[in-house]
């Protein structure tokens, strides 16, 4: 039987059987929601042992526990590790919900469902894909390994640590994650970067209690003038980043991939016009994608300090306060743009006298980058070709999933970002869902795969 | 028989009375407390009346009465109109009071009550001292004049259009306020300046939507980069104000007028201990006494876009806002300032492609200055001088009270700002309070300053 025959004879079973693991609220943010974090894994690893996966293990973690099996019988071939999340995001705002997250519906070809295509609906497709093929032929043409995690949606905290107590364990020819989107409906897309992250909080204090502007103003330090004043100085009106060494480790970007990024045909008018803005904005010199793709960023995430209501009061704040994120691309170190922040801000101080400033870190991930000429790369768009009809093209993303990077490092293999999900499809928002259209070519383009390694 | 004896005799009687007064909770800035504001205006006028005063009458406004009354048989003799005010501010928060706010108590030789010091309490003085006077005297040495709002804690929103539409009937020599404090117990002070005031809110916009940093970052504006670069314009790191125009109007500290600043004696050291500084801030080349009390500010007071939440949101905030307000000398003009500040910021717009900026201009008072050496306030001095025993110092306030300078202005007469607080008489707080001492003072003081004239 043809491997769309087959799949198509099992739809409505595997579909049923996706909207059990899909009905368990596998929150991992929200404490009250551990023992179903629990049960969604022990679900997920039922459905391996079903699927005929060996070694089948739920490992417990300080958060939420990681599941590994594999199926290690083709010696002398490649070695797949497919990695993905069964931890789905909180479902707030739920009235906005058309049908309650938890209670899966298919409407319009699509199944709603939080977690539907991220990442449950994508990780179950791999697990039916080896089902599929150790049911059709009796074998795997490669060696298979999963890892699971269920912390991936609050930062993957415990999964590091495991990576490299693990590594041989692990070790692989080849990471393959389907966690991100085509790039449009038909035209499938392979992610060839995602941008590092790290964030700082800055608190600046001036006095141990707001001031009369009439009694003080004009002769103490006012915060949210030292406030502005840091925050200023980060970027020239170029809107480039003026911090010593920020751009360290920062590749040029070659006439190759400005080609790659010039492909991808993103009308800079409708975007305009579509976000509400007066114009698109950046650094000169480069275009929107290459901006959100290749280029990293500073950013203020948010402001705050005084008098917030209606109307007029005539303070002078004893504090003042602002958040920021950088996207990070090529090796820039994510501990070292934090430093160099640091440094610059300390030094700006001195512009403010009589203010103290206090700086704290947060998240640190690298960037993730991937050579879109490397054969795994290129055997995964042949995949793609073969059941979409069209070649994946090779992207870059502006997000982060700074587990992504630190895959591909602890396990020295080439990562392969094989995404089924489409951009609208309402990822960590009300009403998220999954296409079935590419739930059907989903399976069968990693069969592909799998027999073309 | 002396004044002295003669307000020791009422002294009971009269405290007494001034309870009454306190415990109406004439509270201008809630209207559930209307009816006790216009209680409260009744009350006064009826004093006036058993005072010995002529056409006291109650003027009705769009907001809270204002109340009129004279006594003109001096002919050939100056003329005084004393302001004051009987609203009073509202009293969260309410425990903190040791005794409520409107159940007036003495303890310690303080009268204890909201209202007690501004200005209930100070009015009710220049009542009693023009009754003593026509008790004792059967005539008063002068013409006078009252005018007292109800709305002074909110702005005096409609005492301008009163004071230009009466300007013949409140027409007077000098205008008597005694809404001020003494320099500190026994260190009596006539308040030769008060600041000005104007205020604008920023609103700068960028997007339709707060935007995602992985997806947008780098590519679209970013309205709090919009706002600090802005707002960071506005000084410059020595902490003068770099709008054009912004200084025009202020005069130059006299020799003269640096010596009277030098003699208040302002201990910087304990200041900047007090409050929690590092260090004090300001212009270059003035004291802090000068910086409040002789300079114009431009003050952010405000300042809110974006995420303030714990931890990190990758959000680009399609809003940014602050508050600005600027406090006055000399001959500024509000609307000239706010329009400076306005050409100001929408010319750095440049430096910020892509934010749209909408202001939103508020109160706008003049600042109020006196010359110590007119002879008004030299009889005021020598007034303090018969009573306290020390000469009054003429002192500048950073503070602003709009309406003084009004007054100045509609009525061109002299200000004598002849005040009986203390400054630490927890004006608009909780536990307000008059110290007796300077309730006896005051009578006397006033009585003299009226006989001298």
């Amino acid at each position: 039987m043809s491997y769309k025959a087959y799949f198509e004879e099992k739809r409505d079973e595997q579909l049923g059987e996706l909207k059990q693991f899909l009905s368990i609220p596998s929150i991992s943010a929200l404490s009250e929601h551990k023992a179903d974090v629990n049960r969604a894994a022990e679900w997920l690893a039922d459905a391996l042992k079903r699927a005929g996966l060996d070694n089948v293990e739920i490992t417990p973690t300080n958060g939420h526990p990681i599941i590994y099996a594999d199926h290690l019988h083709a010696p002398g071939k490649p070695t797949v590790l497919v990695y993905g999340h069964y931890d789905v995001q909180p479902v707030d705002p739920l009235h906005l919900w058309t049908t309650p997250p938890f209670e899966p519906d298919i409407r319009d070809g699509k199944l709603y469902a939080r977690g539907a295509t991220d990442d449950k609906g994508q990780i179950y497709l791999h697990v039916k894909a080896v089902e599929a093929i150790l049911k059709q032929e009796g074998e795997l043409p490669v060696n298979v390994k999963f890892c699971i995690e269920g912390e991936e949606e609050i930062a993957s905290e415990h999964l590091p640590a495991y990576l490299m107590d693990n590594r041989a364990k692990l070790a692989a020819d080849v990471v393959l994650i389907s966690d991100t989107s085509l790039l449009e409906k038909g035209r499938p897309a392979i992610c060839t970067g995602l941008r590092g992250l790290c964030s700082l909080q800055v608190d600046l204090y001036t006095a141990n209690t707001d001031l009369h502007s009439g009694t003080y103003g004009g002769g103490v330090p006012n915060a949210l003038h030292a406030l502005v004043t840091l925050l200023s100085s980060l970027h020239d009106d170029t809107g480039r980043v003026t911090v010593d060494g920020f751009y360290d480790g920062v590749p040029e970007l070659s006439p190759l991939m400005r080609e790659e990024f010039s492909k991808l045909n993103v009308n800079e008018e409708e975007l305009t016009q579509s976000l509400g803005l007066l114009e698109l904005y950046g650094e000169e010199g480069y275009s929107f994608v290459e901006r959100t793709g290749a280029r990293p960023t500073l950013e203020l995430n948010g402001i705050y300090g005084g008098f917030q209501g209606e109307g007029t009061k005539t303070v002078l704040p004893k504090e003042a306060h602002a958040k920021i994120t950088c996207r990070l691309v090529g090796d820039q170190d994510p501990q070292a743009v934090l430093d160099s922040i640091t440094m610059h801000l300390n030094a700006q101080l001195s512009r403010t006298p009589g203010a103290t400033l206090q700086l704290t870190e947060g998240e640190k991930g690298r960037a993730f980058n991937a050579d879109p000429s490397h054969p795994m790369l290129q055997l995964a768009a042949d995949a793609y070709e073969a059941v979409y009809g069209t070649r994946a093209l090779f992207t870059k993303d502006g997000g982060s999933i700074p587990i992504v990077a630190s895959l591909a490092h602890e396990l020295s293999a080439p990562v392969v970002m094989m995404g089924f999900g489409l951009p609208d499809e309402n990822l960590h928002a009300p009403d998220e869902h999954f296409n079935l259209d590419n739930f059907d070519k989903g399976l069968l383009t990693i069969v592909e795969f799998l027999k073309r390694l």
